[in-house]
C-alpha cells in the first residue's frame, strides 16, 4: 500500500473532530491526573501511565536503576508517602497532603526537630508571587526541602519544628510509556511529552492529554507514517529511550515535543535544530493559515526533550510545540499552573492544529507534471471554467500551481508555501490531476531534502 | 562581429527617442486597431496583423484547425458579421455594430425568438459597474451570449425578442504574426503579446503598439541578440508557437510578455518562474533607477502567455511587464478599457523603459581585470582626477567598481546592482577601461548563471 | 605551542586596560605629531616614524623613487621648508608656518610675482565653511597651490603678490614603518594605517596612535596570531608593500585598516570585500554587544588602503574600522580636524574595542563535542545547577550551546552569533568543557570557511 493509496481511503485527520468535546474530555483527564505526585521515577509516574492506559494501549517499560544510558545513569527510584513541618503544637504548618508541590521533588527522607533558622535554608518561596508555591527539584544531588507560599513563610514564628519527609530513594526502575500507531511506512513521526511533573497542569499534563488524544485519533486510520508516542520523564527519559533505541531513532522522520498546550495564549513553535526541516515548514504553514498570531522561534539547546533529540549526535527533525512558552508566563512551575489555568477550548484547538500538521506530513509528496510543455488543456477535462472572465477559482489556481512547480524538485508543501494557498487546496488539486493522469508521484518520497536526509 | 563590437558602433537604444512623438504615434495606432473585432482566430486577427505589417515586415503564419499542439488542438476559426437582439418593434436593443464587446466572443450562430426569461441566461453584465459592458469569451465550449451594461439590462421589458448572431465557426486557421530582428548572436530575446482581444485598449492594444514600435526601433541596428516578436492569440497562440518551434525556443535567452502598457499607473513587473534570471535583474535595475515607484511581483502560473513560456518543460527566462496589473484595475476586461484609458505619455514611457532594459541585456558582459593586484594607476592614463579632495566623480567610482569586481564572476549588471550605480555608468566605465587595456572580456558570455543556463 | 595553550596563559587582551589613561596618552601623542608637515614621502613622514619608534620598535623601510610597484612607480620625494604669499608690503598673507595645510601638498617649487587674477586659479577654499582651510594634494601631477579660509580669500585686495614655495621634488625614497608582533602562528593579522596626512587629527593621527598603542599592548603577550603593523603613505604605500611582499600577503588571515578613530561619533565598520569574512563577523559581534549604536557598511572600492588589500588579485579579509566615516563629517580634510575634534575617551574606547576583536580572533576555534549523543551530565561534573527551578545561568546556557553546535561545522564565534551570547561567555564555556574532556579542538583551525580560505 502506498502513501497515496492510504490517504485516498480516509477523510482528513482533523475532519469531523468535535474540538469542544475533545477539549472538555482532555480537561477532565487532566483533572484526574492533577492530584498525583509524579516525579522522574516512582509510583506516581506509574499511576499516571495506568490512567493513560485506559485511553490508549500503552506499553509500559521499566528500566532498572543503575542502567548506563550514554553519559548518564538511571537514578534510584523515589517514592513518597507523606511529608510535613509541624510546629511545637503539633500542627502541620506545611503539609504535603494539601499540595504535593510543598515537597522539594526527590527529597531524601528526613525526620528531625530544628529551629526556624535551621529549617530556613530548606525552604523555597517566590517573593514576587507571595501566594504561589514554587516547584523545585533535586534529582541528581541528595537534598531535602519544602516549597511554600512566601506569605506563609513570613508568618512562621520562631519555634521548634518537627520536620518529616517520609520518602524512599532506592534501587528500582525508571518507568515510561510507549505506543506505536503503525502506518504503511517504517518511517516514524515522534510525539514526545514529559510526564514527570507533579500537580502542574499546563506543564505538562496538557501535553500528556493532547498526546493521548492524538494517539486515540490516529489509531485504526490508514496512515502513511508510523506514529510513536512517548510518555517519559524529562531529560533522563529521552536520554534513556535514545540510548536503548539508537537504531530505531534513525527511523524518526519528523517529531514534536508537546508541552504547555492548554493555556489561553497563541502558539509558539520552537523549530528543530535544523531550522528548515519539513516539520518546521509544516507547522509554520498550518499556524500561518490559522486565524491567530503565532511565533516560530529558533532552536536553542535549553527547554524540553528536544535538547536530546536535537543533540548533534542525533540531530533529529524534532521541534517543540507550545502555546505560551515555558518560563515566559508567571504561573510556570508554580502552584498557579492549576486546573483553572488550562482551558478546554485551547486544548481542543491544540489537538486540531497538530492533526492538521500530521495531515500535511501524510500527504506531502513530490509529483511530476506528465505534460510539462505548456499547460495541459484543463477545460476539455472539465477541470477549468469555460467562460473566460476576470476571476479564477482557488481550485483552478491550485491546479496551475501544482502543474507549474511539479518538475520533481518541489513537494506539495513547497507548492503551498510558494503559492500562499492552504495545503489542503494544493493537495486536492494534486489528487484531481492525478486522477486525470496529469501527474505522477516521484518514486522516492523526496519532499524537502533537509527534512528527509 | 562580437557583441562588444556591435555595441560600440551605435548609440544606446533609447538615445534620441522622442517619447512624446512615439507615444502619440502608438496611441494613434491603437485608435486604428480599436474598432476591429478580434478573437483567437478569424479575420479580425488577420486585419490586425495586416495593419501591423504597415509598421514592420511581419511574417503571417496560418495554422490549420485541428492541428495538435501539445495537449491542445487548434480550434475552428470564428468569424462574425453581425449580431443583435431586437425587441418586438424591431429595434436593436443590443447591437454588435455599436460595440463588439456586446457579443460573447466565439459565440456560435443563433437565430431565434424568445422571451426575456429565455434570453436572460445568455446575458452578461457587471452590476458593480452598471454602465460598462463586460468582455466575455467561450472559446472551448460551444455557447452563445451577449454582454451589455447592467443599466440597460434592467430596462429590458418583458417582450418577445429576436436574437441573432451571424457568426461562423468552422475549419480554417489560427493566424499569428512573427518578426525576427537579427542580431549577431543566434541567442534571442522574445517579445510576445496577445493580439486576440477585441475593443480593449490597455489589454492589449497597448502591448501590440509598444511591441511594434520596439521592433521598428531595433530594425537596422547592429545588435548582439536577435529579437523575436510574436503577435499571437493568448494561450493557444503561445502553445502553438512553442509546439511548432520547440527547438527554436532553446535559443530564447531572455523574454518579455508585454501587456497593459498604456495606462497611467506605475510599472508592475512579474518575474520569470526562475525569479533571478538576468531579465528579472535587468528590469528591476532599470525600473529602480527611474523616478517612480514600481513593484516586482513573484511569478505565479496565472496571467498571460508567460504561463506557457514558464511551464516546467520550457522554464524560459520570460517575465511580464505591465503598468497596472491585469485584474487589479476596475476597467480591466470591460468597455471602460477604451481610448481614453490609455495615454500617449505612458505608452512612450513604456517603450523607453523596455529599450533601456534591452540596452542592459545587449551590454551585459563579464570582464576580467587585467591588473588585479591593487588598483591600476588611473591618473597616469588621464582617467582620474589629479587634485585630491573630498569628492569623487561617478565615472571614477564606476571604474573602481568595475575593476574591483571584475574577477570573472560578476557581470556588469552585477556590478551595477552591487554598486548602486546606473548600468549606463558602469558600462561606460568598462568601455573606458577596455580602451586602456585594463579589462578583457570573458570569452563565454557568462553573465548571471541562472539566466543563461 | 598551540593556540589554546597560548590563550590559556594570559588574561584577555582588553583586561585591565585603563582606557582613560590610554586615551589621554594617545591624545598626547597626536598632539606631538600634529605640527609635522607629512606627505606621502619626505622628512615629515620620517619624523613621524621616528616619534612612533619611541613607542614601538618600528622597522623603517626606504624604497627608492622610480621603483616599479605593480602598475605604479614610487614617486620622487617631496620636501618643503617654507611657503608663503606676500603682498606688496611684504606681509605674509598666506603663511605655511602658520598652518601646513596652507600649501597644496606635493606642490612643486615656485617663486614668482603675480597679480591676484593670476594667483587665483592656484587658491583653494571651502565657501561652505569660510573659516576652515581645506586639505588638497597633487601627488601625481606637477602643480602648485595654496589653501586658505574662504573669508581670507575674499579679503585679498588687488595687488602684486610674491608667491614662494620652497619645496623640492627629487629622487629619494618612500618611507614606511613596519612592526611584527610574533605569535605562535605564521598566520597574520594586519593592522594598516595611512600616515601621510599633515595636520589632520582624526584622519589619520588617530589611526596612528591607536595602532601604536595596540602594538604596545600586544608585545610580549603569548599570542596565537602574528600581528603586522604598517604605517604607510595612503594608496602608494599599500601598493608598495603588497608589491614587495606578495608572498607574505598570503599569510594575512584577517586585517583592519584604522582611521578616524578619535572623534565622538559611534563606530562605522566597512566590511571586507568578501563581506562575511571572520573579521567582519568578529567586529560586528563586538560592536553589537557594546552599548552604543553602530553601523556595518558594505565594502565599496572607494576609501582607504582596503581598496588595495581587497583588490581582486588579493581579496584579503581586511575591513576598515572608523568612528565617523570619511567624507561624512564636515571637518573631514579641513583644518577643523584638529586637536579639539579628537577626544581622549573616544580614542581609549577605540583601542579597547579593537582589543576585544583581536581577543575573539585569538580564541575562535572549532571544537568537536566528544559526547554528541544527548547532553552529557553536566551536574555530576559540578557544571550545572543541581536544584531545578525556572532560571538558567548564562554560563550553563553557554555550555549547552557549545555542546549542541560543536559538530565540527561551527566555530565559537558562530556559536556566539547564533546564541546571542557574548563571545567571552562562549569561550569560557568551551574552556570549561575542554577541561572536563567533553570537547576536543578540530585539528585544522577551521572557523569560518570564507575567512580562512
Amino acid at each position: 500500500m502506498t502513501a497515496s493509496t492510504a490517504s485516498a481511503e480516509r477523510a482528513p485527520l482533523p475532519a469531523g473532530l468535535d474540538t469542544a468535546a475533545a477539549g472538555a474530555a482532555m480537561h477532565a483527564l487532566i483533572g484526574e491526573l492533577y492530584p498525583i505526585c509524579r516525579s522522574i521515577t516512582g509510583d506516581g509516574f506509574r499511576q499516571t501511565l495506568a490512567r493513560l492506559k485506559q485511553e490508549i494501549p500503552l506499553e509500559v517499560h521499566e528500566v532498572p536503576s543503575g542502567t548506563a544510558v550514554f553519559d548518564w545513569t538511571v537514578p534510584r527510584e523515589w517514592n513518597i508517602r507523606d511529608a510535613y513541618v509541624k510546629n511545637s503544637r503539633g500542627e502541620r504548618v506545611i503539609d504535603f497532603r494539601r499540595h504535593n508541590l510543598h515537597v522539594l521533588n526527590y527529597s531524601v527522607p528526613v525526620h528531625s526537630r530544628m529551629s526556624l533558622a535551621q529549617l530556613r535554608p530548606h525552604l523555597h518561596t517566590l517573593p514576587g508571587h507571595p501566594d504561589w508555591i514554587p516547584y523545585r527539584t533535586s534529582y541528581y544531588r541528595e537534598a531535602w526541602g519544602f516549597c511554600l507560599a512566601h506569605r506563609d513563610l513570613e508568618q512562621l514564628p520562631e519555634d521548634e519544628y518537627e520536620v518529616r519527609i517520609d520518602s524512599t530513594l532506592q534501587d528500582g526502575h525508571l518507568s515510561y510509556g510507549e505506543f506505536l500507531v503503525k502506518g504503511a511506512s517504517s518511517q516514524e513521526v515522534l510525539v514526545s511529552c514529559h510526564a514527570c511533573h507533579p500537580s502542574l497542569c499546563n506543564d505538562n499534563l496538557s501535553g500528556l492529554a493532547v498526546a493521548a488524544f492524538l494517539a486515540k485519533r490516529l489509531q485504526g486510520q490508514p496512515l502513511h507514517y508510523s506514529y510513536r508516542f512517548l510518555f517519559i520523564p524529562g531529560t533522563i527519559g529521552s536520554i534513556t529511550w535514545l540510548s536503548l533505541n539508537e537504531e530505531r531513532a534513525r527511523n524518526i522522520a519528523h517529531g514534536l515535543v508537546l508541552t504547555c498546550l492548554g493555556d489561553r495564549g497563541g502558539f509558539n513553535y520552537k523549530k528543530s535544530r535544523r531550522g528548515d526541516a519539513e516539520i518546521d515548514v509544516a507547522v509554520a504553514h498550518v499556524l500561518g493559515h490559522a486565524d491567530r498570531p503565532f511565533a516560530c522561534v529558533d532552536f536553542s539547546p535549553y527547554g524540553y526533550d528536544e535538547r536530546q533529540y536535537c543533540s548533534p549526535g542525533f540531530n533529529l527533525a524534532v521541534g517543540c510545540l507550545m502555546r505560551s512558552q515555558h518560563g515566559q508566563f508567571p504561573e510556570y512551575h508554580t502552584s498557579a499552573d492549576n486546573l483553572d489555568f488550562v482551558d478546554a477550548a485551547a486544548l481542543g484547538d491544540s489537538l486540531a492544529k497538530i492533526l492538521e500538521v500530521f495531515e500535511v506530513l501524510e500527504h506531502n509528496r513530490t509529483y511530476l507534471n506528465l505534460n510539462p510543455k505548456c499547460e495541459p488543456q484543463l477545460g476539455k477535462r472539465g477541470l477549468y471554467a469555460v467562460t473566460g472572465g476576470t476571476n479564477i477559482k482557488q481550485r483552478e489556481l491550485a491546479m496551475l500551481w501544482v502543474l507549474n512547480l511539479s518538475d520533481g524538485s518541489a513537494s506539495l508543501l513547497d507548492v503551498a508555501c510558494r503559492s500562499g494557498l492552504p495545503f489542503a487546496a494544493v493537495r486536492e488539486a494534486a489528487d484531481l490531476l492525478l486522477r486525470h493522469d496529469l501527474l505522477a508521484p516521484v518514486p522516492q518520497r523526496g519532499a524537502i531534502a533537509v527534512g528527509r536526509s
